[in-house]
């Protein structure tokens, strides 16, 4: 156990709450000596981080679905790693898990803190990085928030914004296999392409060289009866403009709005809610986590025989933290956004 | 029936529309002879109507739940009228009724329009005014709204904009029936004291005199859980900063942005409805119709027994609808407003 305690973990902090896009400033280096777990603790080594939307509220102080990240407190982030000491009879030196590392290198989770770090082993044979994005969070959240907020019928039109990014491309392929028409919505031909002829979207919509309102009439001819919003603003706005009557809107996120100076956009069009009867509403996928075992076994069902895929966009080093968050506020993430920090 | 035919029927009809607050200048007086009824038809006279924020919304071209005024066609509205000609077995001279009348003295329903004029008996002894309020649309829109939508539980607060309305009044003493905490925001003292004091609410929050969100922390120390909203802009923000865990908003109306020259101004605080798991649903009476026999035995029991109150705002003279009308928008009207056009 000494060659543990002679590691040095790096870690990334929260030095102050950014105003618009975070910067690096906003960041704190520091390192501290990695240390053996107690008992009933484990030593995570991290391997990849999830890098999310989300975490950009997370550094907002205030009130929001889960604490904001303190000053000078390791940033919040759900990660894949191995286990490189434990005395938990439930974690196995060599495991690897998946749940809240944090960003850095090595996570000592004391055993009081398990349950809250929602740490869980995982099937490596999957791909790691698959735990961060169908199989994990992302994947969670597109699957309850499609079904049990949207509850789309076959022959239904499903649309969704950010669509090859991590919540996207679960929401249109499980839309796909309830037999629905799928409109995705995401930045550049390329992933248009990508989630048309690799997950068998219906259309797609290049909202960085199109115009969305005009593809959705195009695309959408009987309207739109889901609608599974990553991203507000014009966007959902646009979509309000060509629901259905008793329409479901899922509000999963807004990721135009989060780096706003100035007020958040609200909905101009909401009033269409009223007209078709429809409804809005937020999903938060913590609420569902009792059933994630269920949901993520029927997911790992559909990727061994290959009717499910799960694309990373992987960046390497955690030291390029702060820039490769910046990638998901300008659309160039291709697919889920995660950090490498070590390789095994 | 000579007699009948030799009277004139005065009308307004829509002239332009309106850009705004509508004007006299969007209107056009005119004047046609009465006419029998045909084969299966009905000639009514105008007692009462029903002057309802709804109207500006039909005077605007374009989609929405209900097709607009043409322009030069008679203003649509509800009222409450006489048969004073009848060719149809199911109405007989001297019958009240309610319905689709229009802004007019006399209202000929052709057998054919019968059902969509939705024109009824009515039991006068019941209060003609109350037929266009607590048993009429706005008691319809607010007691399936409330409950079909908004699904209040004994113990929860329920918050409703235009609490002194149409809508409101019945939102609120159903709310109160159904064991809820209730607050009405209204403006004006006068209103506040009158939904506290003769309705049984809990607390009324002034809007014209005070801080909406204050007196929403103040009287809603456990947060809302259902907001009946009619009036959307600020109001409808400041309520979604203070809604619970799986809040529902029921979307009935945006008085405040019906004559904005400017664009709706979205709730910029609908993330909310992400963080509490919340949802804003739209309602449109007319979904309800086949129930409404229901819903209008069981309030006319409440009135009867003296335990649901009814509160109308009448004006008089048809030449004053113009006028009548804007008393909606700058929120001068005292409970239901209705325009009073004949007696008997």
């Amino acid at each position: 156990m000494n060659a543990l305690t002679a590691l040095t973990n790096h870690q990334i902090r929260l030095a102050s709450r950014p105003v618009g896009l975070p910067t690096r400033d906003n960041w704190k280096f520091t390192t501290e000596p990695v240390t053996e777990p107690g008992p009933g603790g484990v030593l995570v080594k991290t391997l990849y981080l999830s890098l999310d939307p989300a975490m950009r509220g997370w550094m907002n102080e205030g009130k929001s679905y889960i604490a904001p990240v303190e000053i000078d407190a390791v940033m919040r982030a759900g990660g894949v790693g191995r286990v490189v000491a434990s005395q938990n009879p439930a974690f196995a030196v060599g495991d690897h898990v998946s749940g809240g590392l944090d960003v850095q290198e090595y996570c000592l989770i004391p055993e009081a803190q398990l349950k809250r770090s929602g740490l869980f082993k995982i099937d490596p044979s999957l791909g790691l990085t698959t735990w961060l994005n169908v199989l994990g969070m992302p994947g969670m959240t597109g699957y309850f928030g499609l079904l049990d907020v949207g509850q789309p019928k076959a022959g239904e039109t499903v649309v969704v914004s950010g669509a090859a990014g991590a919540v996207g491309q679960t929401v249109g392929q499980i839309a796909k296999r309830k037999g629905c028409r799928v409109v995705g919505i995401a930045g550049g031909q390329a992933k248009c392409d990508w989630v048309v002829n690799e997950l068998g979207f219906d259309a797609c919509i290049d909202y960085k060289g199109g115009d969305v309102k005009a593809g959705l009439k195009a695309h959408c001819p009987n309207g739109i009866d889901v609608y599974f919003d990553n991203v507000g603003g014009e966007i959902l706005d646009a979509v309000l403009t060509r629901i259905t009557r008793g329409a479901r809107i899922i509000i999963c996120g807004a990721i135009s709005q989060y780096n706003n100076t100035t007020p958040v956009k609200g909905p101009a069009n909401y009033l269409s809610l009223l007209m078709n009867r429809a409804r809005m509403e937020g999903i938060v996928v913590f609420d569902y986590a009792d059933r994630y075992p269920q949901a993520i076994a029927e997911m790992a069902g559909y990727l061994k025989d290959g009717t499910l895929k799960s694309r990373e966009d992987v960046v390497q080093g955690l030291e390029n933290f702060p820039e490769a968050l910046l990638k998901l506020f300008n659309g160039e993430n291709f697919g889920k956004l995660a950090l490498q920090v070590a390789s095994e």
